[in-house]
């Protein structure tokens, strides 16, 4: 759904009670904020609520008056919030190895606008997509990984995480299994995109997987990363038909498109704040 | 999506104001109506607000308390709000000719439950599908339309409608066109499907149309009656990819199951209330 | 795609080698029978060919004539083989537990000529859909099943198959498990639908194991029966997006229209003769 | 569907009659040809027949041979035919204007073998996509159009076309209106993408149209360009569903992805041989 240029975000969840939404709406009807579009849900098997509100502010408007005046009314709630300006760009840093078409998806749409983030860097285990960074003026930073070097490696991310102070990572194709330690650091903050309808074909070659089983249709899912391998919260899955004549290889092509909308869609509903994690699940406001 | 069982459905349209969400989420928080979901949408083009609650009731509740408190609220909002309990079954009559698969899928979901709704009577300008009216139950009646008998045979339906107060009528494949003063009557309180993806292929014989053309995709579209033909407010759109092996006897055969979908969606998205007529268009919370 | 409705069906398969499309389309064109359509496809994993024309004969077309001239020619090819008449009309029994979506649309499709094909029995372990059975005027047995008599249930299936002299057995959410014998009897005679995109979710309640994967898209399967439970070839598959406002029973309700038609297809795909087996997976010229 | 990377594709178009089939089959096999797939459609309306074989020749395979050996056995059936060498790659000519989804889309994929094309020039009425053009080391032709001038670009581009030695054009979103000799000139040998579902919304701005109209589906058609604006035979179309809170510029925005992908699929379509004319519709074999 659209926004409009000048809307704020502001998003929240807590456990379920009376006047929830309430204690939004009627906040910002008092500071005068006006309500462009508003969407919650109540989960009623894990008890909690989930709210989004696009607004355009009142006159005059700052972060620290609507925090200072509106913590205390939620303290009773246990809710958790955040307000997001129209001018943000989350700071993305892009994980890659080999094959580009996430890659080069995601960059077109941060280039031409259709993705309002900021790129600061690409890290990369191959030396191969260099010069896609490079043409799109984005800092590359080789890192190849072998079972000697990995802990190295991930510390050596980690850093330049921390340096460039990333808010989310996207994994475009990143094919190194990450350590349980960088899991935990990432859990939550890094999206994955996997070549299959997950739960199905975890692991490696999905493709393959599904060529041998017969299946008629294949898939893409973003999902968190998090300690668990391919069992993430899933953002989003896209899908497509095939048939008896497309070989594993075939599939691999194929996939392609529906991996990099997959992932796309997952990024922008992220960024636009638009996914709660609930639990093992996502609340996604799409 | 899902609505609890006992949920009351609130909606309400208005023109764009500072607090329109609030003056209807503060009443519900004070009167103790706790709100499962809620959508609202303001439309910056037409200046105009629509929203919608599932809110579970506080005990005692009554829609005269409910009326007697609210509406002083909303008074200097010009709000337009409708209250829709949870076991509200709408007054649905089915206009049908030859062609049953919309007829006998609406049925089918009416008879399992997918579709709340009552059907107390069916008409026809043909007596072919009387026995499926029978095997349901519904009490059918059969009037045949020609030139001569037109207006004798809407006033008849007319009077039928009123005789079983009738809350919306549904025209499956009902192929008559209707009189501008039967428009003017059934106006936002008719839903038709035209067998194309409207504004495309008007009138007569779409798919023959559709194919002539060599188009590689048809469609179905759900849209309320207004008093120009084939040009009422779209409700939703269903489609299907062709080629060029079908002949029109196969789209048509083809796109019955779109059709049929279509005008399902449209029902069911009128029933529970999530259809706002917004001028020439409509406001849809699917 | 479509077909002439004077069209004979030839279908074939064997293992690849050169020659084979030429010994099949010489013999028509000097037989004098017109091809409408061809579809062939050569695996080229297993090495196998298969083979699909529409055809329309010379005058005085014989079945007697057409085996006895063919024989010898693909004779050193191995070529299996079949000729299906226009009029042709599968035999299929159905077999239902309490579910009635996809029975009703298959009897729906049946009775409107979208499914050519005869339906002499329908049976269920459940009484409830009798009348549903009546009103299409098609025998109706009520075979409950427990598991001191299972055996014996099966056996009165198997009789009433030999019986009705059936070609086809759809389970149409027939909700028993059957026994490997009775799994052998109906090897590749035998469609089931299965209520997840397989082999995802195998086994009892698929939605409920969807939901809480936290998935974004459910589907359903249409496979053949064979002796390892639901892991028969897979037929078609088809798909719907979900979101987190659905909870597991609004899943098994928006499950049902993907369910019957995906099961509506590969039971058309099967009766027209688009269906090959080939080892664990299927060729599908749809 | 694959093709194995050392298939020919033979291609061939004539007035039904019996035999078409067999006279292609026939030979294929007495030259020792392989055919890995073979599809045929006989279109009962306009009495043409279409074939596509991709086949794997015999050793001391020639063009010239065939040619020589093949024409006189197709004399009498009037047939068209063509074949092209697994290495063939087709010249194609982008024309494009600001929009750069398109041009972006099929230059990834020609950079990485998913479109089997040569690029020897982009041509443009503005200079901003030189750039791109430039990255991917592709000539880059600036010509600005006018009224005044636009008779000597359209002199200018078909030179171009004519020195490049090109196969096809691609009006990868050319915003100009090209004059009627030009259209002729490009009749059946360039493709054009069009924001609509052709025929509906034909001319300029069709997503505004789309909102006018509140439809809640956009798409958008690739078309052959001929002397009829927005009239060229359809070669594929593509689809996406929208709602209410989407305003004309979110329409355009994300109609890109439908734009590009149905783009692409054309020119894919198109040289991988899957398209053939059929007065003003098309055959694909997809």
């Amino acid at each position: 759904m659209s926004v409009l240029p000048d809307s704020w975000i502001f998003t929240a969840s807590c456990p379920s009670k009376l006047g929830t939404v309430d204690v939004v709406t009627r906040f910002m009807a008092e500071s005068g904020h006006y309500i462009n579009e508003i969407h919650s849900f109540d989960d009623r098997v894990s008890h909690h609520f989930f709210i989004r509100v696009a607004f355009s502010p009142a006159a005059h408007f700052s972060t620290d008056i609507f925090r200072d005046n509106f913590t205390p009314r939620v303290t009773p709630f246990e809710m958790q919030w955040q307000l997001t300006p129209p001018q943000h760009r989350e700071r993305v840093a892009i994980l890659v190895s080999k094959f580009d078409h996430c890659l080069n998806d995601l960059l077109f749409r941060h280039r031409t606008g259709q993705l309002s983030i900021d790129v600061p860097l690409i890290i990369s285990n191959h030396p191969d997509l260099c010069s896609l960074a490079e043409w799109h003026g984005i800092p590359w930073y080789h890192l190849p990984v072998n079972n000697a070097n990995r802990a190295e490696q991930e510390a050596q991310i980690l850093a330049l995480l921390e340096q460039y102070n990333i808010d989310l990572v996207v994994l475009a194709r990143y094919m190194q299994v990450l350590s349980p330690r960088m899991c935990e650091k990432l859990d939550g903050k890094a999206i994955n995109i996997h070549h299959s309808l997950l739960p199905g074909f975890k692991g490696a070659r999905p493709y393959h997987q599904a060529w041998e089983k017969g299946v008629k249709m294949v898939g893409a899912t973003a999902h968190y990363v998090n300690n668990d391998l391919d069992e993430g919260p899933i953002i989003t899955q896209g899908i497509q038909s095939v048939d008896h004549a497309l070989y594993p290889d075939d599939l691999i092509s194929r996939g392609q498109d529906i991996e990099r909308v997959t992932l796309f869609n997952a990024v922008r509903y992220h960024v636009e704040k638009r996914v709660f994690l609930s639990g093992k699940r996502t609340v996604v406001f799409s």
